[in-house]
């Protein structure tokens, strides 16, 4: 039986990790960048999908105009702060291949509306884009405590959960900055939270079982790539069903029959 | 916990499959192909160290003379029979990037002393060689029953591993070609069983047992992706220690409590 990944998902719930090892990999090839901002989200996520149809981008980060807004802010690289939506896409494909990679990206980004489409094979340069958008979280936590989601959906379905994140925060009052790992259909919501407003803090935490529920409807998934933890762990029987976490609960047994690992956690 | 993984190693011990979503990925890039012939089977596995340690080919595949010869009595496609062992290695690097790729493998072979090389971006021409390399087990089977292994080890215990399993077929006087998805460390020993007669059917299943014991002093496995079934499971404890096989038998007994899934494999 392969207990890998089981130990890997568990969050600490099965088991401590003492050793470790890592099959190590030959370094990646220099990466090429393209950068399109949208006037829509939706032609941003319907780009997403144009790219993953018929290539497998390196990076693919998708970031709303709160998170650009946030961004420009705090560092001023020039961001568009009028788009809907940015896209930054990367393509480790070598030589003259690249070329025809960031030509895939970048038509694909034209015929989904993009308002401007920037690429460049300068390394640092693809930098500067990629550091914008790991900047987001800390940009956003300068606007209020931060409760940050991690919900995934298969592909098809990524517009639909922008959308629908989007509606959730208008509908709640809550300002969501949507950033996402686009290419995989993993999301994250950051909503901004207010913890000495007990009426906002009440709105931001129904606001994020919402979006929990939809990433569900949507046949994906709570978690991501963070975990269940404990603030989602009344959302996992939704997610899985009652079978699969009565068979978690007897697998956390069979690791763990005093109760004595990491107790709260998932179940 | 993610049971995904548990479930796909678990060789039916824990459940029943009745449905599966799958994520599709691009159609790969067609592939481009180095065949490089070795006067030692030690000069072929330094290639694949050599070659893995710059790149990830898109494939790595090695046959020794006895999987040589035998392709060749069955389908005569002209191979060197006098080779100690032939690496298949591909790219699916794109436009000029191939080139550089094929030039990088050809450079490893070289280097780790190959009597010839041949490479080709010709997609047909290339698969006549894979094709050499699927016709080992049919072409092996002509000669008797087989014992097909599946052993695994760290890449850099490729070259003892290879060279282990050689010194065992001579011990035992067992013919036993080597073929292997080399490129992961990954290796598939056939050995040639009678079963009419006894007394090899015995050095046959010591050769065997040989074969499992040195993947595991070199750290590795006895199952590299085939299983473990009934045959492997007296290996089983000496490969993943007490501690692992009592926490197999919890999680067993966690999926099937009565013992009716798949009774007699792995435990």
């Amino acid at each position: 039986l392969s207990l890998t990944k089981l130990m890997v998902g568990s969050e600490g719930t099965l088991g401590v990790v003492t050793e470790a090892t890592l099959r190590l990999l030959p370094p990646q090839p220099p990466r090429s960048t393209v950068v399109a901002v949208f006037p829509t989200s939706g032609g941003a996520t319907d780009a997403v999908i144009a790219i993953t149809n018929v290539m497998r981008p390196a990076m693919l980060e998708y970031m709303d105009a709160v998170a650009i807004n946030a961004v420009e802010d705090w560092i001023r690289m020039g961001l568009d702060r009028t788009a809907a939506a940015m896209l930054i896409a990367q393509s480790d494909a070598e030589d003259t291949a690249v070329e025809r990679e960031l030509e895939v990206m970048r038509a694909a980004c034209e015929a989904c509306g993009a308002a401007e489409i920037f690429s460049t094979t300068d390394r640092e340069e693809g930098e500067l884009f990629v550091g914008a958008r790991r900047a987001a979280i800390p940009a956003m936590e300068r606007r209020g405590r931060l409760l940050l989601e991690d919900v995934g959906v298969p592909l098809p379905h990524l517009p639909a959960l922008v959308e629908g994140v989007s509606r959730i925060g208008q509908e709640y009052g809550v300002e969501i900055a949507m950033i996402a790992h686009a290419g995989d259909g993993n999301t994250h919501p950051l909503l901004v939270y207010e913890p000495s407003d007990p009426t906002k803090s009440a709105a931001t935490l129904a606001a994020f079982g919402e979006i929990m529920d939809l990433a569900i409807a949507l046949d994906g998934t709570i978690t991501g790539e963070h975990g269940v933890g404990r603030l989602k762990r009344p959302w996992l029987r939704d997610q899985v069903g009652d079978e699969v976490l009565e068979i978690t609960r007897r697998v956390k047994l069979a690791f763990d029959p005093h109760g004595i690992l990491n107790p709260g956690v998932i179940l």
